[in-house]
């Protein structure tokens, strides 16, 4: 099995991301392809899923797109493998199970959607510079599966412990 | 459009639900059905499903329950309408869309992901009995599409008043 | 379980129904309404979907919609539950995973599908006026549970025969 | 968007997929590997599925599942990218809308609804070595974007020839 790529899935808002965000959102997609990881995301090209898919693409890194519409047309130009499954926010429970570890940069209802989803599957969630509100809800439903992060380095080394233990 | 029935979501964890969730669900489920309205579960025989269906039941009302199996086998026995989705958690975004307003009573990670679809489209959401951190979450990411509910009763209300202005 | 409303799936074309269809489509809703059994369709407001719900509504039938779209702003009048998918040709499935028996008026790509997934998971399907190629392929795919009818009376009582013996 | 992968997809039967189904569909599993598209497929290990991803290993091509499941416990060890749904047969609707082109190799319930939902949403579709019943309905039903192959060679000038035209 040791060709089959692990997926690391990077969550957050679209329009409503933050500078701050999309800053870290980059920086992470950059950590994930330069580890060899496969870097999940919504696949829009604005907000967190656009900065990800860019810092991986940066260090030419294989990306995996999971777009809500019926077709590739309004995917980023930084989604290497397009999947199409129109059905809108019925794709994000697709996002949860398809990542091995997730990382949630800011947070929005769709975002929160995932994050929920994949506690409920059993997924590790990191936490990157969440706020004490949403890091307190999530430990409520998701326990010891839900990891809290202050940096990007910090998130990648969770990620890298993690995937040793559990991916084979 | 006057035969259409106003379909009223409640949501709440399964196997982890409290005997006070299990009560307000039963309450919530009466009065929803009391008004007319088809109540709206995720269908299983346990938990807040199980008992909003048998309190609406109770009172003779129509129920309707979206199920993550492909057949209707592990529907509660108080589910009239049986929509099998064959999608497990992917048909919690169809709960959400599908009720014109959603009470959630109890919390879980099922259950915060059906709040987080049901925001993403829009959709009032009213918390009753909820904890400080998931009200001030979910105000976070829904604002003024969340509302607060101390009692069964003024859960009704809030329902009534939104469906009189929203629905026809 | 005797308050449990069997659910008759009634499947065919939308803006490329025949006239014929339509007849045929408008006096199966009408025969499955006074037969007591839910009426089911896509819910759309054209083609065999609306003809089916016309009919079923002729005689107060209580009719399901199981809609491609994220509200019901685009279901028919004639539709009394309205489940929002936001699945798009997704919620294909959900009708045939629904429907306990299903009957085929015309065809249409988005048919051949439903029919494909309700054979798929062994539900039985009625074949109505259909041609002799579309006879053969469902045949060859669907074996035993593909019933050809060549009127609506015998389609419901091919209905009637198998509700008797297969739903409690 | 020179580093985009166009994706193809094999279709076919799993358990009764035929000794011949299988030869073929390890070859043409070969051939996409060759010319450098991504191989999609349901992504389990067992018939023409199964067949399609041994032979892009083979030729160490790029391989994406779309897998039923809710993890990729019951994948291929010959998916390289794998997509976990939750969703059952309705993950055939991705498949089919994911696929640029889809090869149809041997017929089943599962397989015949992905093609009827490839047809419905536009998609080119080489029907491989299939009898005169099937070839007429879906001509009947998807019309000229049905394209009949004799052979694996046939169907790979097909599948460059559509894409040299309609992916960029």
């Amino acid at each position: 099995m040791s060709d089959v790529k692990a997926i690391v899935g990077v969550l957050g808002p679209g329009e409503s991301a933050t500078p701050d965000d999309n800053e870290m959102a980059f920086e992470l997609g950059r950590g994930i392809a330069r580890n060899g990881w496969v870097l999940l995301t919504g696949g829009r090209n604005f907000g967190v899923m656009e900065a990800a898919l860019k810092g991986a693409r940066d260090v030419n890194g294989l990306t995996l797109a999971i777009l809500p519409g019926d077709s590739d047309k309004e995917a980023s130009e930084n989604a290497i493998i397009r999947i199409a499954t129109g059905m809108g926010s019925g794709r994000n429970v697709i996002n949860a199970l398809t990542s091995k570890v997730l990382v949630v940069v800011g947070m929005a209802a769709g975002t929160a959607s995932e994050v929920s989803h994949a506690l409920k599957a059993g997924r590790k969630v990191i936490l990157l510079n969440q706020d004490e509100i949403t890091v307190q809800f999530f430990k409520k439903i998701g326990g010891y599966k839900v990891m809290v992060a202050n940096t990007v380095d910090e998130s990648l080394t969770m990620i890298r412990d993690y995937l040793a233990v559990h991916v084979h």
